[in-house]
Order: C-alpha cells, then sequence, then structure tokens
C-alpha cells in the first residue's frame, strides 16, 4: 500500500482500445458542443439592446479599460510564461516527446487560460450595458437573463476548452498523457494565479481608493460620474472578478482533471485516463441545460431561481454519472487488467459513483454553507451588523469570528469528502483515485458555477452604468440593486466551490508527488543520500515539521503581500482622485468631467507592478524548499500550504463578504440607515474585508495548485541531485540560493515601493 | 533511522550512577536555592513603602477581586482536573508504579502551575501600590527595581518549581520517569491553558467594555475612577497577564523539560536524563544574576536596561553550558553506552553545546524581532500609526499586514533553530534530542523572561492606582507611563518566547509520539489492522493530510472562541457600567462611587463560564481525532496545530501589540494627537487588537502542548483498540463519538449563551 505504481511505471503497456478512444473523441465533441453553444450565448447577449447613448458611453470607457488593462497584463505575464517555458524544458523527462509535449502544454494551457479570461472580460463588459437597458425597458425577467446567459456563455467556454485539451492530449499521448498534461495544468494555474493576483490588487485598489475620497472624503454616493475612479472601479470589477474568476476557475477545471488522470491510468488502466473524461463532460451537458431553464419567477428571488437551476443540474449529473459507470466500468477489480490493483476487493463501477456523487454533494453543502454564514438573510450576517451599534471595533471582530468559524466548518466538510472518497478502497492507488473524481464530480457543476460568478460583476456594472447615466426608472434602479445583492451571494458561493477543488486536487496530486520521487529514486540506481536527509517524510519528522511550518508560513507571507499592495495602489488612486477634485474645475458641480482614464492607468501600472512579488514567492518558495531542504520537507510545506491555505481562504473570503452584506443590512435601514454611526461602522467592515475577500483569499486557490505543480515537475530534478550518481549538493544548494534570493528581492522591492508611495 | 529507541525499550537498563545522582540532586539544590531566592525578593519587594491609605483602597479592591477570581477559577478546574486524573488512570500503561506516578505527578503539575499563577498575582497586586509609591517618593530607579524585582520573585519560582518537580522525578522513578512526566508535563500545561484561557477573557472583557463605554460613550480617561469597570481592569491585568502568563512559562519549561528527559534517555542514557536539568539550573543562577544586575540608569530607557540584563545573562548561561558539556558529556558517542547511538560519528559534547546555544541565540532573535514589530520606535508600528490619517480601516488592514509579516518571520527563525538542530546528527534518535536541548537553551532565558513579562502587568497597575488616587505628582506620572510603555514592548517578546518553546517542545514530543505508538504495536503482538489504515503516517497520505486540515481548522475555532468570548463578556460588562450611570447618581459628578465589585463579579462569571468551550475543544479534539481516524492521522492533526498555531499566535500577538503602539504614538501628539480623527482610528484597531494579543493569541502556546502531551497519553489506547487482540472498533468509534458530541454540545451551549446575551 505504501508504494504508488502510477503512471510512470506501468506506461508501457497503456493503450487505448477501439471503443475507448470513440469515447475519447465523443468527449472532444461535447467539449465543441459546449464552445458551439457558447458562441450562440454570445450571439445572444450581443443582440439585446445596447440602451442608449450616455449608457453605451460608459460602457465603452469601461470596456476600453479593462481591454486595456488584460493587454498591458498578458504582456507582463508573457516573459514569465517564456521563462517558464525555458526552464520546464530544461527539467528531467523520461523521454524527448513528453519534455517537447510537456512544455508545449504548458503554453496551451496558459493559453487558454488567458483566452477564457479575456473573453469572459469581453463579453460580461458587453453585457453590462445591455443588462441595465433589459431592466430600464424590458424587465426584471429579460435583464436577469441576459445576465446569466451571459455567464452561462462563458461557463460553457471554461468546461469546453478544459475538456477539450483534456481529450487532445489523452488521444495524442495516451501513455504520455499524465506527464504532458503536468504541463497543461501548471500552464493553466500559473496564469490563473497572476490574473487572480493582479486582477484582485486592480479592482480592490480602485474600489477602496474610489470609496476613501469618494463615500468617505466627499459624501458622494458609489458609482457618482463625479469620482474619478469610478470607470476604474467597474474595469475593476471585470478584470478581477470576470476575467480572473473565469481563468481560476478554467485551471482548477484543468488540474483535477490533470490529477484525475495521472490517478486514474494507475488506479483503473486505460479506462481510468477514460472515465476521469466522460464525468465532466456529462457535467458539461447538464450546464447547458442549467443555463436554459434558469427563468426568473416574479414570486421568487434571484438567488432561488439560480440555485434551482444549480440543484437540478447537479442531479441530472449525479443519475447519469451513475448510468455511465455502471455501463462503462467493470465490476471487478480483475477486470480492469491492472496488475496493481487486481483482486482488490469491491466494485469498480460502485466506489466510482460514489466518489463522484461524494463530490457533487460537496458542491451542494458548500453552496448551502457559504449562503449561510454571508447571506443577508441569515443570523451570521445580521449579528455582524447588529455589532455596529457598539462601533467599528466590534464589527471587525464580528466578522473576523464568522470568517474563522465558517472557514472551519467548511474545512471539515472538505476534509470529510477527502475522507470518505479515502475510505472507498483499501489499496491508497484506488483511494487516491477516488479523491480525484470526487474532484471531477465537484467539476460537474463548474459550468454553473461560473456563470453564477460571472453573473455577479455583470449586475454589479449595470448598475453602475444605470447609475452613472441617470437614465434608468426607478424601477429598473430596483431590479439592478436586487440583482446586485444576488450576485454578491453567488461570488462567496463560488469561492468556497473554487477552495474546495484545490483541496481534491492538491490531495490527489500529492499522490503524483510521491510517484515521481519513487521513480526518480529508481532510476537513480542507488540510494545513497548525499549530505541531506532527503526522504524522511514521515510527520513526524522534524525536517516534515519545519517544511509545514514554512508552508504555513507561506499562505501567511503571500496573504500579507496582497492586502499590502492593494493598500499601497489603492493610496495612489486617493492621492489622483483628490488632485482632480483640487485642480479640475466643475467637477463637484457635475459641470466638468474628472479624467477617469488617468485613474484606470494609475490602477494598471500600479497592480501589474504589484503582481509580481506574490507570483515570485508562488513560483520559487517550493524551489527554495525542495532544493534547499530535500523531497521530505518539500511534501511538508505542501501540506502546510494546503492546510493553512484552505483555512486562510475561506476565512478571508467569508469575512469579507459577511461584512460586505451587513453593511447591505444597515443600509437597508436598520440600526440607523446610510449615515448613521452604524453604518459608518459597517463602511469600515467593508473596505476592510475588500482585499481579503476579492484579493487575497481568492488567490490562495491557484497559489496551492501553482506550488503542488511546480513540486510534482521538480521532484525528479531534486532527487537526481541528492542521491545516485548524478548527485550535487553544491548545484543543488545554489539553486535554492538563487530561490532565496529571488524571493527575498522580490519582498524588498516591493517594501522599498511601499515607502515612496507612502509619502 | 526510522524507528526510535526511546526511553520505554532500553527501560530496563537504566540508572543513574553515584555522581549523577549527586548532580540530580545538586540540581534539585539550585531549584531550592532559586525558591529562597524568591521568597527573599517577596520580602524586600513587600517591604517597599506601600503609598497613601487612598492608594492602598484600590490596591486592595484589586488585590481582592484578583483573589475572588481566582479563587473561584480554582474551585471550576478542580472539576476538570479531577475527571482527567480519573481518565488518565484508565489509561494503559506499563505498570502500575509508572500508573500511579503518572496520576499522581499530573496532579502535582497542575498544582505547580495553580501555585506559580496564584503567587505571581499575589504579589504582583502588591507590588503596583508600591510601584506608585516609589515612583511619587523616591524616583524612577527605585520604581523600577520593585517592580522588576518582583518579576524576579515570580520568575525564580517558576523555574525553582520546574526544575525541583523534574529533579525529584528523576530521582524518584529513574527508568519510568520520561512516562512519569507526561503526567507533570499535561498537568502543568492544561492549567496553563484554562488560567491563560480564563484570564485572557477576563483582563480583555473588562479593558474592552471599560473603554467602549468609558472612552468612547462618555469621553472620560482610561482608569478613570468614575468607570465601574477601572478596577476590573486592574484585576484583569494581574489575571491574564500575570497569572496567566507565569502559569503558561512554567508550562513552557515543564514540558519542554519532559521532552527532553525523554527523548535524552533513549539518546545519550543516564546521562540524557541528568544534562537536561544542568541547563535549565545554569539558566536558574543567571536568571538570579539578572535579576540582581538590573539597575536603571539615569541615561538609558527602562527596555534597554532590562535587554542588557538578558544579555548579559543569556551570554553567561551560554559560556558555562558549554563548560558543563565538555566536563560532563563525553566526547564520543560509543563512550555514552547507549547502543542504538554506538558508533555514531561527531562528538556528543560539542553538538550539545550547539544545540543549547542554538536555542539562546533564538531566544535573543525572537526578542529583537519581536521589538523591531512592535515596539513604538521602529518602522512598522510608525506606518500603522500614518495609516490612521485615512482611517479606520486603513489602520486594521496595516496591523493585519504587520502581523502577517512578523508571523511569517517568526515562524522563519523557529524553522531554522529546528531545522539547525535536526541537522546536528545524522540519527534520528539524536537529532530530536539536540531539537528538546535547544529548547532547554531557550529556557535558560524563562527567569529572566518571567520577571521581564511580570513587569508589564505590575507597571499597567501601578500607572492605574497612580491615576484613580489622584495623589501621583506629575513626574511619578510620567515615570509610571514610562515604565508601562516598556511593559507593553517585554510583553510582546515574552509571547515571542512563549511560541518558540511550544514549537520546539512538540517538535521533540513528537518523537515520543511516535515511540509510544511503536511500543505499543510492538506488545500487541500483532500488526493486523482492523477497520482502518491506521499507520499511514507519510505525509503524502490522504489521512494524514485530512488530520492536517482538521488540526489547523482547531487552532481556528479556538481563536475565534476566545475573540467571541471576549466579546460576549466585554458586551455584558458595557450593559452593567451603563446601567450604573443611568441608575446611580452623582458617578460623572465624582459625588458618588459606582459599584466595582459588581462588574468584577459580572466578569468572573462570565469569563470562567467562557472558558469552558475552548478549553474542551483542546482536550477532545485529539480524542476524538486519534480515536476516529488513528494514529496516523492524529499525527498529521498534531502537526497541522503545531504549524497553523505557531503563525496564528504570532500574528495575532503582534498584530495587536503593534495596534496598541500606533495608538500610543498617535497619543503621544502626532497625526492630532488625542480626540483627533486619526486617534479615533488608533482606538480601533487597539480595540480589536486586544482580545488578539492578550486573549486567543497567548492561549495558543499551551493549546499547543495540552494537545501534544493528550495525544502522547492516549496513543497506546488507540494502538490497542485498533490492533491485536483487544482490537475493538466499536468502542473506538463510541469513545470518538462521545468525544465529537462533548466538543458539538460545548459549542452549541456558548453559542445559545450569545443569543441570550446579545438581547
Amino acid at each position: 500500500m505504501k508504494n504508488l505504481t502510477l503512471a510512470a511505471d506501468s506506461a508501457s503497456t497503456l493503450s487505448l482500445t477501439g471503443s475507448d478512444r470513440t469515447i475519447v473523441i465523443a468527449v472532444g465533441l461535447v467539449a465543441v458542443i459546449a464552445l458551439v453553444i457558447s458562441f450562440v450565448l454570445r450571439l445572444g447577449v450581443l443582440a439585446a439592446g445596447k440602451g442608449s447613448p450616455k449608457m453605451q458611453e460608459i460602457s465603452a470607457a469601461v470596456q476600453e479599460g479593462a481591454a486595456a488593462y488584460l493587454g498591458r497584463q498578458f504582456k507582463t505575464l508573457s516573459v514569465f510564461v517564456v521563462i517558464v517555458f525555458l526552464l520546464l524544458f530544461v527539467l528531467p523527462a523520461d523521454s524527448t516527446g513528453e519534455r517537447i509535449g510537456r512544455s508545449v502544454f504548458f503554453l496551451i494551457g496558459a493559453g487558454f487560460s488567458a483566452a477564457i479570461g479575456y473573453t469572459g472580460m469581453w463579453l460580461a463588459t458587453r453585457a453590462n450595458v445591455r443588462v441595465a437597458a433589459a431592466a430600464n425597458g424590458e424587465g426584471r425577467e429579460r435583464a436577469m437573463q441576459i445576465a446569466f446567459r451571459t455567464g452561462g456563455s462563458v461557463g460553457l467556454a471554461t468546461t469546453g476548452l478544459g475538456l477539450l485539451g483534456a481529450a487532445v492530449v489523452v488521444l495524442s499521448y495516451v501513455d504520455q498523457a499524465p506527464k504532458v498534461l503536468e504541463g497543461f495544468g501548471f500552464g493553466a494555474a500559473m496564469l490563473a494565479m497572476f490574473m487572480r493576483v493582479g486582477g484582485g490588487i486592480f479592482t480592490k485598489a480602485a474600489d477602496v481608493g474610489a470609496d476613501l475620497v469618494g463615500k468617505v472624503e466627499q459624501g458622494i454616493p458609489e458609482d457618482d460620474p463625479r469620482n474619478a475612479a469610478t470607470i476604474a472601479d467597474n474595469v475593476g470589477d471585470n478584470v478581477g472578478d470576470c476575467a480572473g474568476m473565469a481563468a481560476d476557475l478554467f485551471e482548477s477545471y484543468a488540474v483535477t482533471l490533470v490529477a484525475s488522470l495521472i490517478l486514474g491510468s494507475a488506479a483503473f488502466g486505460a479506462k481510468g485516463l477514460v472515465f476521469p473524461l466522460i464525468v465532466p463532460a456529462i457535467g458539461v451537458l447538464t450546464a447547458i441545460i442549467g443555463v436554459y431553464i434558469t427563468r426568473a419567477r416574479a414570486t421568487e428571488s434571484g438567488l432561488a431561481t439560480i440555485n434551482r437551476s444549480f440543484y437540478i443540474s447537479a442531479a441530472i449529473s449525479a443519475v447519469l454519472c451513475a448510468v455511465a459507470a455502471l455501463v462503462y466500468l467493470p465490476k471487478n477489480f480483475n477486470d480492469l487488467g491492472v496488475a496493481a490493483v487486481a483482486g482488490l476487493p469491491g466494485n469498480p463501477a460502485v466506489i466510482a459513483i460514489v466518489a463522484v456523487i461524494i463530490g457533487i454533494v460537496l458542491a451542494v453543502v458548500i453552496l448551502w454553507l457559504t449562503g449561510y454564514f454571508t447571506d443577508t438573510n441569515t443570523k451570521p450576517t445580521k449579528d455582524v451588523a447588529k455589532s455596529s451599534l457598539t462601533g467599528a471595533a466590534t464589527v471587525i471582530l464580528a466578522g473576523i469570528s464568522v470568517g474563522f468559524e465558517s472557514a472551519v466548518y467548511t474545512a471539515l466538510v472538505i476534509a470529510a469528502a477527502v475522507y470518505g472518497a479515502f475510505l472507498l478502497s483499501g489499496s491508497l492507488t484506488v483511494a487516491l483515485f477516488m479523491i480525484a473524481l470526487a474532484g471531477c464530480g465537484l467539476l460537474t457543476t463548474v459550468g454553473v458555477i461560473v456563470a453564477m460568478d460571472t453573473f455577479g460583476p455583470i449586475s454589479d456594472n449595470a448598475q453602475g452604468v444605470a447609475e452613472m447615466s441617470g437614465e434608468v426608472s426607478e424601477e429598473g434602479a430596483k431590479i439592478l440593486t436586487d440583482l446586485d445583492a444576488v450576485g454578491n451571494t453567488t461570488k462567496a458561493i463560488t469561492k468556497g466551490i473554487a477552495i474546495a477543488t484545490a483541496v481534491l486536487a492538491a490531495t490527489a496530486l500529492f499522490g503524483s508527488y510521491s510517484n515521481a520521487i519513487d521513480t526518480a529514486v529508481a532510476k537513480a540506481g542507488s540510494v545513497a543520500v548525499n549530505g541531506l536527509r532527503t526522504f524522511t517524510n514521515t510527520v513526524v519528522s522534524p525536517g516534515t515539521l519545519v517544511g509545514m511550518l514554512i508552508g504555513a508560513a507561506v499562505v501567511f507571507m503571500f496573504s500579507g503581500l496582497a492586502v499590502n499592495a492593494v493598500s499601497r495602489a489603492a493610496g495612489a488612486v486617493v492621492r489622483e482622485v483628490r488632485r482632480q477634485f483640487r485642480e479640475i474645475p466643475g467637477i463637484m458641480e457635475g459641470t466638468n468631467k474628472p479624467e477617469y482614464g488617468k485613474v484606470v492607468d494609475i490602477v494598471t501600472r500600479d497592480s501589474l507592478r504589484e503582481l509580481a512579488t506574490p507570483g515570485l514567492l508562488a513560483v520559487f518558495a517550493p524551489i527554495a524548499v525542495g532544493f534547499g531542504l530535500g523531497v521530505g520537507p518539500l511534501a511538508g510545506y505542501l501540506a502546510g500550504t494546503i492546510a493553512t491555505g484552505t483555512l486562510m481562504a475561506v476565512f478571508l473570503a467569508n469575512s469579507g463578504g459577511s461584512w460586505d452584506n451587513a453593511k447591505k443590512l444597515v443600509e437597508d435601514g436598520i440600526y440607523g440607515g446610510k449615515g448613521s454611526p452604524a453604518h459608518e461602522a459597517t463602511v469600515i467592515g467593508d473596505t476592510v474585508g475588500d482585499p481579503f475577500k476579492d484579493t487575497a483569499g481568492p488567490a490562495i486557490n491557484p497559489l496551492i495548485k501553482v506550488m503542488n505543480l511546480v513540486s510534482v515537475l521538480i521532484a525528479p530534478a531534486i532527487v537526481s541531485l541528492t542521491i545516485g550518481d548524478s548527485s550535487n549538493t553544491a548545484l543543488r544548494i545554489a539553486i535554492a540560493i538563487v530561490a532565496v534570493v529571488v524571493i527575498a528581492g522580490a519582498i524588498l522591492i516591493a517594501k522599498r515601493r511601499a515607502s515612496v508611495l507612502q509619502d
């Protein structure tokens, strides 16, 4: 049970039968269908009424700002991508084909991630004005339809591209597919992490900056056109919540598939390469159903409508996956034809069904749990709102408590899912595959989840466009406010699901990490360890514990850097908006327009600059630990980041969500309403929560996966520098030192920037 | 390297030579000397002038309140102690003698912990008025001397009792000493945890409650006699910072010694039982020097004076420990006569010296690091203060960033120390002992550290007595304000040192956890595992990862519970103080006195009620995980609590410290001074930081050790219920379910209380 026999070992015996090949091609076709329907939905959205010229003008400014930001971001990131592409090429590989495939699919993964982010944002910035116009003229049902179908288009593109990529790799590489997929997943995760961090800094710097000068100093409402930062704020919603989150979920999709395929081939042979493609393909089909059945009813809230679609498509997925498992998988482990699992007790089809359903149920529970802790109608948020009666300090403390508590329950639910899947088989190889399959179950919901998430920034933006144009009727405005509140909750739910995928994928990837080490050790031909106790990866080893401590520390560091980056960039926005109020006459009276573009430029420049440090930390920290301390401590390091990262991510997301909705509750009239001391206290809470929930929190999810994949990729190199003939302690330590210097340098540069900007 | 041969295995061969016995007796004598000098210092303090009748009256009220609280606390805790005593008696043991010894020394450990807390508090509540009187009449030098000698008396009592207990156990039990010491350490840690949590809730509920009504609502200064919560606030300083911290450091002392003696006997045989007693005995001697050489100079700050004493005594300790190692330990592993380490390369004496010095250097580095992040003169605190210009939200964000960052560096320094000690030997048995010896090195500083820590509440209280009496001259008040600021920093440093001892002790205890399992497995005679994969304790196992996730979650839960408890108890204080202002005429005019005792009663009742839930969580969570999931996941659980707990503890302590001192900076006049918007913003930060730094943060340190010791104690029982003839899955699961029910029940009760109190 201790030694895994994973893909690399059984590589030579793995091949697809004719019918397996047909199924994979069918999966590819499903992916293409998803992309086609995504395009059809897109055309439908674009065909909707575009509203008044003034609304179009505002929307155009947002489109322009968002496109400019993403364009510059991709230019910046391309440098990173090229460097990592080269490094990846240098790392040990089993064959030249694998080496080339891994690097090329790294590019493809990164490209897909970027493309999803860009398309999602492109459409969202065009949907905003259409939703505003529909709310104004055609009513709530139509407005909601446009918003949700935009989300649906992005959701289907996300799942379609992920599935297509995986199917193509499996078809073309078969036995080497797992290794090549590591590159694909890493590319997707790395780009998503950068987009998440950069977009998160952008959106919150603009938001916090706009609020500090507008709401606090000048006493003008949110989205007031006199505030020079409003366009930047709206751009931020798109590049952060929309482009960043779409890329993030694409990455979750890709990495979970990668883990499933690696572990599936080891446990179930060729059938294990195919089944993890069937499950999300079913998810794509049910997502299409989910998007089309979403119709607002006059008698229910928007959230109830969306939740119904989610539950229905999840239920259909569960049934179809069960059918697929019963038809496709054998009833007996012997029939799989895999030596490693032959003779195991149990029915492979049945345990696979249970695993997939665990994943789907996990999604449902997290949806409910996050709703409970952040929704405006539930006790925790009401308690936070009530604490505003005793001032801002108690609001902060109450929100932190809610965040801690919800993080605990979410972590326990995720832990239960992992453990439940783990208990499905006495064989570690099979158990790890079951955990990955639970991840695939979770994936079946991603189409609808992306649709729900994209709904958030679109409705937020629609409200912004309506407010700034001043041309939307009172009834239209009411509709948009309602949709915005729904969007707040769906955004929080998405974050919960995203972190769950991270834990499942990372736990499963741990198996492939372990396998990479075993394979490398076997290849080195000698187990003489030079200079370092590399293989003490029991939990009770001090080396492992030191790794865990460093892993937990990196999560804290990353969160602190992200929060700091927002504070710095927001400071620059505050100064610019103040300058414009001071130097451009007539802004306050509405006779002169502020220079929106300048603020967009400043936030663009600052967030791209700020993104480097946390990004470098994510990539280089595992390199430093792995080469410096060895693969045992690196395993501890990964475990530390997963455990602490999960708690921290949910804590940050939910305390932020709870502060946001507590503010909304007070604004709705209790405890004195807008302008009361209670309101002021909740505004402080909301401002603290902004970088928590939209910058640091959600970026931890791709962070965990990037670090896991970096570790899987470098493990063979560490082993070969540690043991056997090619061991080279000096080189190994030199690499670690370079990594430490890169991290330390990046942190120092960010710190120096702080002192320059604060003056 | 994988299998440890620890005490239990080599038990029969372990005996003390005549000279070893003499040395242990000498160590016991040093402990007695420490206690005698502690008593002499105490007499000296009590002989100092007691100030005016009014000052004495105030001090008497504080004494009375503190004694009443501790009395009721001990009554409450005695129930817990009796229950745990019985449970401990039921747990498997190698012999009846061991069983009885373990349970009896559990009581002794708990009793010593309580005694230290009580004595420390008793003296501190009498020193406060004497320090105030000295500042008023005899000047700064004498005031500081009284405060520091009070601390010195408590510090010497702490180290004296710890050392005495360990020496007595070693002398009377020799081969069974490690097992018996587990009981001693557990008793000390459990009681310290409860005192830390209860005292922490008391002190901050009173402080926050007093501030919310006094400073915020009524606009009267801190320690104003018109505020009904002032006496409770001063009582809180004593029961939290003084009694709680003294018990906590005693517990650190005891547990580190326990770990060292367990691991020392395995690695170095009898010499390994004796050397870990010699090192702290040297620390006791140098602490005496440190206390007596502390003399304030007119030209330097109080902090510089105290730091100098610390550095000098640390340096002397390092030299004397080196000499002791060279004289007492052999130059060759063969000469130790221990089969497990015979033939190892290296010089035992030299690596022991390096380990001890690593510990001493660690203390020095943490002293410096904590000072850097929380002191008023350094950049981080200045930055937090500056952020008050843009309001409370930015103050909170800046403080959180400082907390995150300082936690990262502190964790990395601790990790480096652990890893450095770990690298000292290629044998895991020896390496673990070296980590424990580094802990002993850290212990040499505890005498002075306790003195520094106790200095904090005394000077805080002295200022309170002076303020309330209104009889202290302006110059005297200035002296007391300075001493109070010094106390703030020394308190923060103490917390850093305490968490470092937790990590070192817990890492070392991990070895004895592993050994307990191996021994139990060997005894069970069969390795057939029933129903559960118990021994998958590699890091990469999903079971371990699930354990880690739960461990990290428990740290978050515990922190959230502690913060919540303070909020609830503070709410009760607010209501009572408001009621008194409303119902008792003449309070505001000073013609009538508020009912101080009522507030003390309320806080006493509430904090004792609140202490149960986090306490039960700490004791029962490892039971639930261990019996429910097995010893592998329990190992992961412990690792998760250590990694996350370290970061969380330092984060909470230092962000709180930084907010506190940022407030002081603004009060000193920058950014508008007292009453300015900037000041209001920093007051909000300080209020948020109060439960962070004085309740949740410091309680994590004993929490980690309690959970580790519970795990070590239950490991054999888990193993015997899992494998071999006495395996019993139903009983095992039943125990886990009971533990979960206890935890869930305690949490639900705490939650219900919340809703009752909030109305």
